[in-house]
């Protein structure tokens, strides 16, 4: 299908964090030319920011050696909440000053060409889905392990965006209705107050002013707890860690069999941070998921760990933008 | 677009249910022309079943007037376990003794026509969608309510199948895992066993047993309690029988921003026997709705009571086949 003249399309993808922005270009199978890291400066203000996110994308096509025009699609992803169809910025919950901010336009206008928009965390999916660990596969759930749960769903092909732009806000699914939790929302019982790494620290400092005995202790008066310490403790065979992390993999079963049994996927991802934990915890979690799912899921639908790391954001945005601007 | 000659198409649609069989044909709006019902003897066997579904279609033809010629698709309904993609009924819950039956080739051959094959619930979300309560929606989410809970999505017009023909299963998602009551599946902490007619009156016993003072315990020395009874009860002022429908509707509640969570949808339809309970109940489950969910889902989801009753499974099944079938 080849014609004299004809060049492969590349894809720009940037990936807004309240902290960085990433950018690269990746070519038409979303393996990356180039990643560009720079800070956001959020509280500069979004106009700022937004220069921010062209100079990411300028250096990010440089980088990659390529010319502008080798560029097929430019796609953005961006922290929650957001209106997906009019490409604004609603509330970030992070940067609360960038509210209300039509960012996919501006960033166009800055760039000179069309962007797609569309969440960080359904951009991470659609990007294991494409070039990741979801490859092949035809409807992917990428749960994201941080500070928060992040969730994307990928099915058959096409992002769960939502009406609403609420697609796949699945660390906030309620998984313990009766005295729940507090999430980082303000509501109770959500699968992001059982399972994200904030909670895991948190339910580690409430068992050792409970009194356990464990090396956690130790680390404590050394430094605050993280998730990797309190995973590494159980690796080492502290018997409260092991504790918090055969509990953290049930949460996340749980989190799994109600997605399995809303959305069917032939596969869920687990991304972020916490996978650092390794196998084991991986192995965890499937055996939870072996124990709750119908028989027929619980069999066939494969769950692993995420392939991208911190760059599954901007592969997937370029591979968002390179679905939604292609020529059919 | 008319031309001389054209004929407006009409649909078939069979309901396969475990005590009947429903069938229909519908206009190209859904709107039915015919509806018959016969028992479906599954006590017979599968062979003499779906000779029943056939003598179900003729006369639902029979009974619209209309020649077999003038029906543009057909498309049946059925309770799970199915494989979709092989039109296979894996394992009925209700009538095992048809477990691994080819169904959907089955009627066909019968009927001499192909037949699209859909999950019962799903095909009653898409009757609702197309002809129903859910009319102009893009993504409608169902949930029935009976002896158990069904559930059914169209997400932007496209049935949630799943990879493995368990898309949408979700009376069974997670919504109290520490402690939860027995679910009809065998699992724990399930939607279900929280909000089905079954738990509702299940939990009325117990809490009758318990020396709750009430006069729903008349009721039961005349007979069987039902979901009826006690929200007749409910409404007379019985104040077991008032918190009763109160925990049903807050447990809905759950279930419902849990889908919201995940689906995003425009609108979310409960339909089955319970929603005879009227508008107090749909109230209170709106109430709970807003109270748990995100603020702009909370704001901007329809949710509402399913429109076309008993006959949401055989109109469902004809649309599914009609976009199934649709010549581009």
């Amino acid at each position: 299908m080849s014609s004299a003249g004809y060049l492969p399309p590349f894809h720009l993808g940037i990936d807004l964090g309240g902290t960085n922005i990433k950018s690269g270009v990746v070519d038409d199978t979303g393996k990356p030319l180039s990643a560009v890291s720079l800070p956001t400066e959020t509280e500069q203000g979004p106009q700022i920011g937004t220069d921010n996110l062209a100079i990411a994308a300028r250096k990010a096509v440089e980088s990659s050696g390529l010319a502008w025009d080798q560029i097929q699609s430019i796609g953005l992803g961006s922290p929650g909440t957001l209106d997906l169809p009019a490409g604004m910025l609603i509330h970030p919950v992070n940067f609360p000053n960038w509210s209300n901010f039509p960012i996919r336009d501006e960033l166009a206008t800055r760039l000179n060409r069309s962007v797609a928009f569309q969440n960080d965390a359904n951009a991470a999916a659609y990007g294991e889905f494409w070039a990741g660990a979801g490859r092949g596969a035809h409807t992917v759930v990428l749960l994201t392990l941080g500070t928060g749960i992040g969730c994307g769903v990928v099915n058959e092909g096409q992002i769960i965006e939502g009406r609403h732009s609420h697609g796949a806000e699945c660390g906030h699914i309620i998984i313990q209705m009766e005295n729940g939790r507090l999430c980082s929302c303000g509501q109770h019982g959500h699968l992001e107050a059982y399972a994200s790494a904030t909670s895991l620290v948190k339910r580690a400092h409430e068992a050792l002013e409970g009194g356990a005995v464990s090396s956690l202790g130790e680390h404590l008066a050394e430094g605050p707890l993280t998730s990797r310490i309190i995973d590494l403790a159980a690796e080492a065979g502290d018997p409260l860690a092991v504790k918090l992390m055969e509990e953290t993999a049930h949460y996340l079963a749980v989190g799994a069999v109600n997605l399995m049994h809303s959305f069917d996927p032939d596969m869920v991802l687990f991304g972020g941070g916490m996978i650092a934990a390794g196998p084991n915890f991986l192995n965890m979690i499937r055996e939870g998921i072996q124990k709750l799912a119908f028989p027929i899921c619980a069999a066939r639908t494969r769950v692993e760990y995420a392939e991208l790391g911190g760059d599954a954001g901007f592969i997937g945005a370029a591979g968002y933008a390179r679905m939604k601007f292609k020529t059919p």
